[in-house]
């Protein structure tokens, strides 16, 4: 693995989008106990569940600590390489490489600054240095180089790309304090155009509602084609979402992208009762720092669009919710081609994020 | 990575000859304090040079603790893969897999029990859990299947191959009563040839005079082709290794191979000069369980046989003695098509094995 101090544009590498064909994908067992609740035992078979799906149709690794790796070799099935990895937490949308290619299909991995989300300022957790450190290692057990960008904070789920110069993000997120507040917003479009091979930024304003991730764009909106997006959306205006789905689509139907288009926009709808933290579900926590990672009632960032689309099939979160089938339904108009695999997601989504949060795709 | 309950050579597997093309190498990174003196900064740079000339030749993979990967990935050269794995030790030859390949080119690899070269009986370090699963993990990473043989004990550089039938290993190793003592002598030459898919062993009596590993095959003789063996040997009657040495040249001249061959020797010798211990180098050593794991003047297995070949070059122990170049001269007849690497093995030695207990082929 070489380590790369160039400019991923100029060498000639773009990011594809999710939707174009995947050599692999890479997840990570859960384990940390403030972050998944009774000692992750659900959230490992929910996990499973997606590995088993996404192994269908692409390679799958799974990284796993140490002292996890004999347990979590016994719950997948053989289809999926287990190899260890020290990592802070399971969010491999978030600490793996970025991967981008060339024309002629040479692939190598970007390594981002992570900072869990938010560093000293409004971070989920320390230290993150495990976490900050996967992303290297990742290329160098795909053996790919892999771009030094660790002077800039960024995660996986804050970007999509359409693969043809235009990138999705959101400003919540990507301007938030506790990332690169040095950097102004054209500044960090342009980063992000430099080191992603495009020509675009498109801002949305805001992401879901208490999404702590201070509001990934993997949530609430994502290209299913070039030219083409899902947003995630309520019709109740009384509903704190509405004003931050809203404030999206009237970007979005203003917006072109790279290359002159108006976007076609498919709403998505968020799960028509709020998914909220039980009693149960926070004593089944440990306190990080001396405080409760979750309290009860407190809403959590359910949305549909958080799937992961892959080879041969989107995985989209279930919430036990009528839009359950709603989502299921569009999300199938967007992907004709491939099965459309309903999971149920809320044990994902009290560790704080969904199944694209836990995955990465490694593209070919 | 299936996990296999049958029997290799009942499904077409056999262990090729080392000398046989490789897909690739594994090492493990330096570091326990009572292995390897000093911190393991010398044994690390040693690691380093035998890393470099093998990638010239073939894939070289070198795992790693989770703390040590920086440091590794600066001193390696970047065609070097580096992936994290626990071990206890560094000793690839004994706890990574034994390949075994069939007739299509299907390769698989052989999980076998590791316990420390004798476990609680005479073991040289506990516990050894970590590398009794390092095999497992290494299929895991290589995406091989592999077969379940945890319940016999076996170390690589207990066991030679020549690819055609034939196997070489010692008594003095095989039989111990740390390995597999509930065995007799024919039961364990069985469990090796149904394992291995061979036809025949051939039992050496001993091996190196004081080795600790309770006397290896690899430290004392090898096959450089079918039909073709290296014996370490002194022509110095008082030298205690001369009478190990005979007794292994009694049995090799009377010996006809799988297929009905006799063997041609070539006779390599030791160093002229023991290569014991010295005042400074058991300083630098931590203690192991109270007790200091190298004396003042103990004379360490030294032996030119202790060699690896690669696709490219054959690695050579050197010792600074005159016998270094003779060594080098004998091995350089037995491959004329490979580059003879002498390296400076000292640093190597004091942890107690040499260059082909550091390595362990992948077969192609």
């Amino acid at each position: 693995m070489k380590i790369l101090h160039t400019i991923p544009k100029e060498d000639g590498f773009y990011m594809p989008g999710e939707f174009e064909p995947h050599s692999g994908c890479i997840m990570i067992w859960p384990e940390r106990t403030d972050s998944w609740q009774n000692g992750a035992y659900a959230a490992r078979r929910a996990f499973v569940k997606i590995a088993r799906v996404i192994s269908r149709s692409e390679k799958l690794t799974m990284l796993v600590s140490h002292k996890q790796y004999e347990t979590a070799r016994a719950m997948l099935p053989p289809t999926v390489r287990l190899v260890e990895c020290t990592t802070d937490d399971a969010w491999a949308r978030d600490v793996a490489p970025t991967f981008v290619r060339n024309g002629e299909g040479l692939v190598r991995g970007i390594d981002w600054g992570f900072n869990a989300w938010g560093g000293l300022h409004d971070g989920l957790y320390f230290p993150w240095d495990n976490d900050n450190h996967a992303a290297r290692k990742i290329c160098d057990l795909l053996d790919t180089d892999t771009y030094d960008c660790r002077d800039f904070i960024l995660e996986g789920g804050s970007i999509h790309s359409d693969g043809q110069g235009t990138l999705l993000t959101t400003e919540a997120c990507l301007l938030s304090k506790g990332r690169n507040p040095h950097m102004s917003r054209e500044e960090i479009g342009e980063r992000l155009c430099q080191c992603l091979g495009a020509e675009k930024v498109l801002w949305l304003p805001r992401g879901i509602y208490n999404d702590e991730t201070n509001e990934h764009v993997d949530n609430i909106c994502a290209f299913t084609a070039p030219g083409e997006v899902v947003l995630a959306w309520t019709d109740d205006q009384s509903d704190p979402q509405y004003p931050l789905s809203r404030a999206c689509l009237d970007v979005l139907e203003q917006a072109t992208d790279a290359r002159g288009r108006r976007l076609k926009v498919r709403l998505l709808p968020i799960p028509q009762t709020p998914v909220c933290m039980t009693q149960a579900e926070c004593e089944g926590l440990d306190l990080w720092d001396g405080e409760p990672t979750r309290t009860p009632g407190e809403r959590l960032a359910a949305s549909y669009v958080n799937f992961y689309i892959a080879n041969g099939a989107v995985l989209v979160p279930q919430f036990g919710d009528p839009m359950d089938e709603t989502a299921l339904r569009i999300l199938g108009e967007c992907f004709p081609e491939r099965e459309i695999a309903g999971i149920p997601a809320r044990d994902i989504l009290i560790g704080g994020g969904n199944i694209h949060c836990i995955t990465q795709q490694i593209i070919r």
